[in-house]
């Protein structure tokens, strides 16, 4: 294969993605702000970049995965970032989960430089980077999706192709709203169950097996029971993405109710200092407010 | 099979549901206040009782399967109900859906006759009645759920004793505050997407894959593109059930305030005229709210 990627962001989740892109035979660089955290990837044969200018100035594909907005959009577009060296002709991979309306600006800045971009945030967590079990939701031009396909089959088990610009990340706003409203009601369900008293685990059981069953119930059910709150998927992630739904949700003059209800609740623990549980741990804020215990 | 059942109350679920115990085989007697339904099960051997006291003098377990709280009650405790003319030693067992407080209360005057109860609702609706494979909620006493296990079997696929008289109730309402609120977040994550345009169907397909996966997405999302809102489960049943929901909150002193607000959407729908739509119809309150066209 002779597409030269540059992988921006080896943490948590970009770590082990630019690991499955060597290894499968992809002429890779690789640029993050801590430098040590490139280290294992180099000695398996990936060539450093000192500074995001240098990884982007030969690149065919550049692949950015970070926390934010903020932080996207410096990698990008500010004065020393990506678009300053990255040549006509290649394409822009931002599979962090940010602003859908900051892609679509990202999108127009990169084209008129005549360089693809494609939003392509992703859902399975730091177990679905390691495992190349992504869920990959991709916003931009088809054809510059179709030519990605075999990035993507590197990373995950499916990428499906949203729409335009910005569908990608609508995609994964709509997914943590998802993930917010059936984690609420799990907590609501057994909060009520607990305050009767009642033994969770045949309840949990049986609400599984039928129209009250959720990948919520069944994965973070059992994890509630036995009082496991280390992630899984991080309070403070999950937060920053519930910001982020709020804003898609104000800019389309859309209302969900329930979600922002969640953010209130997310962000509530945050502020108690519990934003490096996992979501799971939206529990305690149910003990709090019903004034029971719910965790085994 | 000697052991003779009453079958009081052959609505949508009762009728398909009386008719599996007779061809199991149990000696059945049926009673409904609309006389006419029970022509086709008395045609196939059962037999008729005039009174709701005629059918409970000889039987052996009485079921009653009817709309709600007060129906049971008046069934059960009326001055000329079930409790005027039941042997001591009988069960019954009431599979309707009804308050837990109602539930524990019909429990205690029955066993003041030597009279076992359990609460059993169900969910499943009407296809899961019709097949057999509904799932079972128990409430009330091991010994006398182990005694019932043979006619749940006839029923449905699925019967779990929860927890002491009340808890097959206070399980049933935890199934209903999940399947409000996966439905919430269906319409709420939809409202959003459509909002901007994007093309909902891969999007529902792709939500699906993952962490925001639930039986609600997977049935009724797709409904909810084909604009499909026909029943399925009625909105009026499901806004009966969620304030048996609120009811029970407030006993417990708990809150869930996703399934309130999930109340409020439903009981506007009911006053609107669309209680006999499908739950999925919550997505026309949601096009209001968002002023944005959901369905397909």
């Amino acid at each position: 294969m002779d597409t030269r990627i540059s992988f921006l962001g080896l943490g948590i989740m970009g770590l082990p993605m630019a690991g499955h892109l060597l290894a499968a035979g992809y002429p890779l660089t690789v640029y993050n702000r801590t430098v040590s955290k490139t280290d294992s990837l180099v000695k398996q044969g990936a060539k450093l970049a000192a500074t995001v200018a240098e990884a982007a100035s030969d690149a065919d594909v550049v692949i950015t995965m970070v926390a934010d907005t903020p932080d996207v959009e410096q990698l990008l577009l500010g004065e020393h970032g990506v678009i300053s060296t990255i040549q006509s002709g290649a394409t822009v991979i931002d599979m962090s989960t940010i602003s859908p309306a900051a892609s679509q600006v990202i999108y127009g800045k990169l084209g008129a430089k005549q360089v693809g971009f494609l939003d392509a945030p992703v859902s399975g967590g730091d177990v679905g980077a390691i495992n190349a079990t992504l869920t990959i939701m991709v916003g931009g031009d088809a054809v510059t999706f179709q030519r990605a396909l075999p990035i993507f089959d590197c990373l995950g088990k499916t990428a499906t192709h949203i729409g335009a610009s910005g569908a990608g990340q609508i995609c994964k706003a709509c997914n943590q709203i998802l993930v917010a409203s059936n984690l609420m009601g799990v907590c609501e369900a057994l909060g009520l169950a607990a305050a009767n008293d009642i033994e969770l685990k045949p309840l949990v059981k049986a609400l599984g097996g039928g129209a009250a069953q959720s990948w919520q119930l069944d994965n973070l059910g059992p994890a509630i029971l036995n009082n496991q709150l280390d992630p899984g998927f991080m309070i403070e992630l999950l937060a920053k993405d519930l910001r982020i739904v709020e804003e898609a949700l104000d800019a389309a003059g859309t209302v969900a109710e329930s979600t922002s209800k969640a953010k209130q609740l997310f962000d509530r623990l945050m502020d108690e200092g519990e934003g490096r549980l996992g979501t799971q741990a939206l529990v305690k804020a149910y003990e709090q407010l019903g004034k029971v215990r719910i965790r085994g």
